[in-house]
């Protein structure tokens, strides 16, 4: 029932920003009678879907939800005093809901009117499912994913920056289900004058989805007045140095972040970011920055896809700016995940705690 | 039943050099009577180990072979004459042997006297168990597996050289076994004189095996005075350029080799190896000679272990002197098999027809 929950609640991995996505089952034992997941902010949680679609069942039932019922009033009522209303007996969640208004207070108050309450079935995938939301919550940043794709011997590109195409087509429209997910997609400058990208979202198969943010950095505002990342329907942020003075041209939201010796303080770009509700960056800049926000420690997972190309010694480098000369200083990191996609190879990686030079 | 053979077979993979590899299963119906593996050059085929193992039974079985039994006398007495003297009904066979003094012959003498000959059952997994003794036989040289570490940026050491250890104790520990089943591990001058390599197989239990030749390319002879290449119970091969003058110190089997513009002639090294009955050569080397052979079109196989760590682009290439500058130029690859090993990651790779520089 947990595994559905989930399957549900990631229905609105494109939609749900900056919410968590929440599914929810009703059963009788194994009898399913309602289920619901939550599609987009402002609409019915998952709990009140489930319920409606229960009607009378809902008394004595078991609730299986992917994440703490709510307890506060925001734009739709406490879940959990919803739960209680229709009668449900017990409630199985996955993890506690570490948003600041919830927090526990969730389940007290279905507690307290003796619903059996219990926590922690599947929490690894529901925190897996929801790692943005709790970044953002818990440590104030969001979840930063650095999408990179590379030749076997570690090239982005040529050295006159040719890179069309390293990775397949297939390697290429994964890239727009990471992008759908995440609530901003981060680029410099750099990359908005070598490649101009547009950074939207473009699905082969239609399928609904909140246009991310596309934020670029650029100090002195030097690339607002080119470049498909200003044009569509998705919006645009430029962070720029406080000191920039913004051309008339520009027509898209902007905000200062601080500069420290020509280079972005990246915690701060972070921490605005969270601040705007951004559950999951997705990186796609060149070597510099990317490299830059490993340096720091930033970089939460390595989205690495690998063509299996060579490009030789003279092209350029996966990261810029790492600067290491010994072995000790290596970077240490950890595959998730591999997964073969049309000729290519996708690795999902983590950097080993304490492992940044 | 072919599968069974071909699992026998495999049991000889560190032994049998120069032969093939051979397994044979000898039925009736889905009992199998008789069984037998080729163990060692001068020892019994397969086919006579499993006609011994059924005694009596043999009569009116089906032999499964993986590969066409041999018509000739060598230093065992043909195959097919045995099966013939046995009484086996008929011959299931996955290949031909394309052995001159078979391709074919063992064949005609079994359908000679009225035995059912059937070829091709699992042909493609007989070809690359066999893909060395094939490779010599067919091409004259042999099949050339280049294995080489890097990191996920391509890098193989720091530019200081430093490269212990980049893959784990896993990764390494599988490197032993394409060592054992390699008629001769490859590897050039400077890669002694940097990393001392002993290039013997060294297993932690304890595994009958032939040891393979170790084979440094030295045009100079410069290295023969030192190094680990040249101890333990493994012989070891100089090849060096037709000019260069034997130090008396040199104890070591060494031949010429053409030399054109201070470089090896590579496919006159791979004749050679050839002529002297190497079915597979296993590459340990630097980034230039394995470049070299790359860009030569000599490497069959691929075989890259990545270890999930960044060493920066200031570390040492994984191939040198592609000398790509345009897209165009890179050098296609195709994925044959990824695994993971330890926290590392084995990828297998063949490079495409036509694909190289």
């Amino acid at each position: 029932m947990m595994a559905r929950a989930l399957r549900l609640a990631e229905r609105g991995a494109y939609t749900t920003r900056p919410n968590p996505m929440v599914g929810c089952v009703l059963a009788h034992g194994d009898e399913v009678v309602g289920e619901g997941w939550h599609r987009r902010q402002g609409e019915p949680h998952a709990e009140v879907l489930a319920l409606q679609a229960a009607g009378d069942r809902a008394r004595g039932a078991t609730a299986y939800v992917t994440l703490e019922p709510c307890a506060h009033t925001g734009r739709t009522g406490p879940c959990a005093d919803a739960l209680v209303a229709a009668g449900v007996a017990r409630v199985v969640a996955a993890m506690r809901d570490p948003f600041p208004q919830v927090d526990g207070s969730g389940f007290d108050r279905l507690r307290a009117v003796g619903i059996a309450v219990e926590v922690g079935l599947m929490e690894a995938q529901a925190r897996a499912l929801n790692v943005g939301f709790v970044s953002r919550v818990v440590r104030g940043r969001p979840w930063v994913r650095v999408k990179l794709a590379c030749s076997l011997d570690g090239r982005t590109a040529m050295a006159s920056g040719d890179s069309k195409w390293i990775t397949g087509e297939a390697a290429r429209a994964d890239v727009m289900h990471w992008r759908a997910r995440a609530g901003a997609i981060l680029t410099g400058a750099g990359t908005v004058l070598a490649d101009d990208p547009s950074l939207t979202v473009r699905f082969a198969t239609p399928r609904e989805f909140v246009p991310p943010l596309r934020v670029v950095l650029d100090p002195g505002l030097a690339t607002v007045a080119r470049g498909k990342v200003r044009e569509g329907d998705a919006p645009t942020l430029y962070l720029h140095a406080p000191d920039a003075k913004p051309p008339r041209e520009l027509t898209a939201d902007r905000a200062p972040v601080p500069v420290r010796a020509g280079v972005f303080d990246l915690p701060a770009v972070l921490a605005l970011l969270a601040g705007r509700g951004i559950n999951e960056v997705h990186v796609e800049a060149g070597a510099t920055l990317a490299g830059a926000l490993l340096k720091a420690g930033l970089v939460d997972e390595l989205l690495l896809y690998v063509a299996p190309v060579l490009l030789g010694d003279t092209a350029r480098p996966l990261f810029g700016g790492l600067g290491f000369t010994e072995m000790a200083q290596r970077l240490q990191l950890e595959i998730l995940e591999t997964l073969r996609i049309g000729d290519d190879l996708r690795l999902r990686l983590r950097p080993r705690a304490g492992a940044t030079a």
